[in-house]
């Protein structure tokens, strides 16, 4: 569509002017073109094992990792905001130290109490399920010490900052594994039920380094499942970890991540957003209908939704625990969350 | 003082009118007239003893304790904000349901693990050491189904909103024990890592009811010790407790709970404040120094520091751990908190 | 009511101690001896003439005004939480300068350009229904540099800061007419549509000097009078003085002031809560019922609707002001406010 | 950079996976290839003169606005964020009403009071200097009602919301003029200092509609300047618009504005930022160095400084002021402004 004769195109590009019609096609459509996708644990797998076989840590520089992105159709990674991996290290391996204001969690798939993520001087040990906090501007490296093979979802809101601001920063640790100087527990035990009076300032820019074990997690949701709380018609019983400093959702400030139980029989209600949802899957078997297609889940699976797309869940299993990580607080900082709801 | 006629006074007087000359002065010094107190475990258990044999529970109506109040020489209360008693239930006695606006808690000096607080239907046992939250407007009774008397601190900010506001609002409950419907624990779990997403509305006027049992109390407090942290020259190891809803102090609305430790040989500087501190010993023995007065303190008893009296503290044990409460919250709510400090 | 034999009441009582029953009923029943009352012009204005005659200003001390206290009947003062005083500056008269942590504001009667209340080196002038902020810690002075006398109404939180929490402190200022080092109109353009960049902290305790001109008030009420705005059935179109800071009411800590317009034929529903309102008529006549009583109000005149009482309003001419001042952010600050409504 | 064999590359491509050192690159460093430039009010209004007789209003459909983008050399939009524009209006036309959630605000080059943008059915008069907030999902058109051709420089968070977050939506309004139900000055009577009692909600998603006049914005500035506030040794006299409702900036959820003063002899210290400003000269002429460029700029010119380039300013005129328009409040959401200063 233009306007203009030739002539004046051409004056009005040289002075690095744009007319307003030439730029609005640009940004006037919501994204539409992403896909819904299921990434199966099995296929995972495989393409883990050859990473580990063909590319030893040892032959990576110090600020890689050897992950494997998931890839949303229609995209070159899994959301315009977030980028979900699933990342391996073997026994004895170690992925070096660094930080980044690009903040990141860890959700450990196959993990022991032998297998370390480090942050700011503490080991956090990774059983299945727990959730590690490595926030913006955190150092952290993750050590193998136990004798199997560990393979965790690793998660940042690295397309946001890296990309869409374009404010990345990057800093690797003076030494390849950082120091470890505080215990186990340390930094839980600074978010309990004291914490030192005259002093609440934060030391962290964001959320603290923290664990979230699976045993507490998973003790939580079915406490709220026995008590019918947390009850949501478009996505089960629904709990939201919280920034442990607040007590307050969002756990990071560009991510939220819940977890969704669907007990026998479950079906949840559709509805659709303007924000992405990754989905990792904890436990249990189902069906999530997104767009016109239908994704059947089972555990260690990851799936996404895809912004504005109608979505549903049901669970074909006793119990089915879905783990969602979602970029709603980037959209909520702003007064940009959008939903619509079916049936009601 | 005054600068008018006697016939003019009383034409003044007749229209409810006053010279702000004649108002003055009272209300434009500091209260000065509270005296340092300390009260002795031994003290105090004689007397609660006597009120237990001379008042049995049943003969009292239910919206009485069987306590006694710390009275501060000068006043006829603990301070002009705060009221501390002793209570004490005995085996098989109940001290029934009721609630008010006036917020409380307890802090445990003999129980057990059958001696309950009721709140919100919910029991919460009651072991020395433990802290456990009534605040404004929950239903509690306290019921002692074990063998052994027990004994705890109760303390509420009934003098000031009772007396300096002057609206107190009170209410027993329609049955005398009210139902038990909640499990125990699952208050505490209602504040941990995950809530519900999406409802971040508390249910609560002020804090929720809550348990810090000592157990989690003593651990946080040596692990902060330990790691050199939340050291104040003027109190020691200084941790507060929180409201279980935000993380951050204070732990009620009008009312301030830290735990000071002192450590072997350690004395802390002196200072003042404009606001009242109320201290019960939960560990070890030793001197606060109050204006002109030495406290020598030890286990189980309690003391007052009123307003406006430099103060110090001194353990003559290993290891002295005190409760402290204090008014400071409604201070801060005005920006009126003054302190002055010597030697710095 | 006692259980205890005398000499246990008395061994009780050596060790400084109280029993519960003997405190309870002092602090468990919300005030209820307060009576509503109507002071008429004509009267305050004879008593301001008399003490303006009888008490020159040269002969009281610095700290001193020349004022008359409104005296609630069942008390010595106006409420448990707030002093209202109508204050009296003839020509060439100076009420000298200091500072106190209790807060105040003024509400002119009669004024004019030439009456100036000094505040932290501003010059305010004081016209009618102009509201000069003269908040906690802030050096003030009142300067009538005009040839008439001038009358205004002085509402200070002494009750509550003075006697409530017994911390009053008060600081003369080594000169009796503080320096003017400010040009008019300072204090209010640091609280516009700018701010300095980078640097929001507070200079001031509670809120800043500020004058809100009867001028702009007016015009504001009217516009939402005009686009039926801010109408609540039970004040009246009913508008708050915010805190030029942040925009948000209550425009003081502790004392919340709002603007009531009842035009022509307006009458209140009837409503009763746990706070004091203390009402000045700057507009009109009209009829409050509060209980039992009746108050016939005109131009000028103040009355106080006590704690508990149920009470309305109705003018009786075609357009009324009343200018209310209300102890709710005490309340609210501790979520204790309580109101009933009638008819609903 | 692979350590796979070509055939692991294509099964893990094949399953919608992909290494993480393959998207490393593309979001692991800042964005450094934007240019600053210098856009002279000659060019632009030449090109101006050029749509205007190309494109008349009326051949262009409702939701198009007939203005000029700037363009950064190296991005094809002002910045990654913020879209910066100048549109044009001429005698008897009007920009038909639409809404959209992308947020903007126009600043006047050249108006009157009878050219017009309606937002929310209130007209505010469009005189140079004056800023005027359309903001997030308010409706708005612009129509000029004088005898003189209207330009003013537009300005929204279009990238951000349309590109970055994939999430625009937009709305024509059902008529191509919206009604005008306010009268002018409404939306400004609503955020001075009284509001409506007990209703604290806004009603809008972000700030309101609202007019700051440059009347009072300069007034402001000149008031900050005589009492040497608000200076930064890196922009001079540094003022920011507030948001209306709270007091606070930033004045919109996405866009910081200020207006930075340099007084005669003038030049600024050094810094360079993470984030994007965008600078309309209302005032004066002078330099501004930017990496190895200056910019000499004079009155109604637009510049850019790009994120990461060093940058000074200097004014040559006896006074100058920018309006400075900055994406720095999405980077404060997230704790991801960074800054660093030289000669510190
Ligand atoms: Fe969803
Ligand atoms: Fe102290
Ligand atoms: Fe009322
Ligand atoms: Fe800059």
């Amino acid at each position: 569509m233009s306007y203009l004769t030739e002539e004046s195109r051409e004056a009005i590009d040289d002075r690095n002017l744009r007319t307003m019609w030439d730029v609005h096609d640009q940004w006037s459509s919501p994204d539409t073109d992403l896909e819904p996708y299921l990434w199966e644990w099995e296929d995972i797998e495989a393409s883990l094992r050859t990473i580990e076989e063909e590319a030893p840590l040892e032959d990576l520089p110090q600020g890689i990792r050897r992950s494997l992105a998931l890839r949303t159709p229609g995209s070159d990674i899994t959301s315009s905001t977030i980028a979900a991996f699933y990342q391996t290290v073997t026994p004895g391996e170690v992925a070096g130290a660094h930080r980044h204001n690009v903040g990141a969690f860890r959700f450990v798939v196959e993990g022991n109490d032998k297998m370390y993520t480090v942050v700011e001087g503490e080991e956090f040990p990774m059983e299945p399920g727990d959730l590690i906090l490595t926030p913006n501007w955190t150092y952290h490296d993750h050590e193998n010490q136990s004798d199997e093979t560990a393979v965790w979802v690793d998660v940042l809101d690295w397309p946001f900052i890296g990309s869409a601001l374009g404010a990345p920063i990057f800093d690797n640790h003076k030494e390849f594994e950082q120091p470890v100087d505080k215990e186990q527990g340390y930094y839980n035990s600074q978010f309990g039920t004291m914490r030192p009076a005259n002093d609440n300032a934060s030391r962290f820019r964001d959320t603290p380094p923290y664990r979230f074990s699976w045993e507490e997690t998973y003790d939580v949701l079915t406490t709220a499942a026995d008590n019918d709380q947390a009850y949501d018609p478009y996505n089960g019983v629904n709990m939201e970890y919280v920034n442990p400093e607040t007590g307050q959702g969002p756990v990071m400030s560009t991510i939220a991540l819940r977890q969704q139980m669907l007990r026998d029989g479950d079906s949840t209600k559709t509805h659709k957003h303007n924000t992405s949802e990754i989905y990792y899957v904890v436990k249990g078997a189902g069906k999530t209908e997104v767009g016109d297609e239908t994704l059947e889940w089972s555990e260690k699976d990851s799936f996404v939704v895809p912004p504005g797309k109608w979505h549903s869940h049901e669970t074909t299993a006793d119990e089915s625990v879905l783990f969602a990580m979602s970029d709603r607080p980037i959209f909520d900082a702003f007064n940009l969350y959008h939903e619509e709801r079916k049936d009601e």
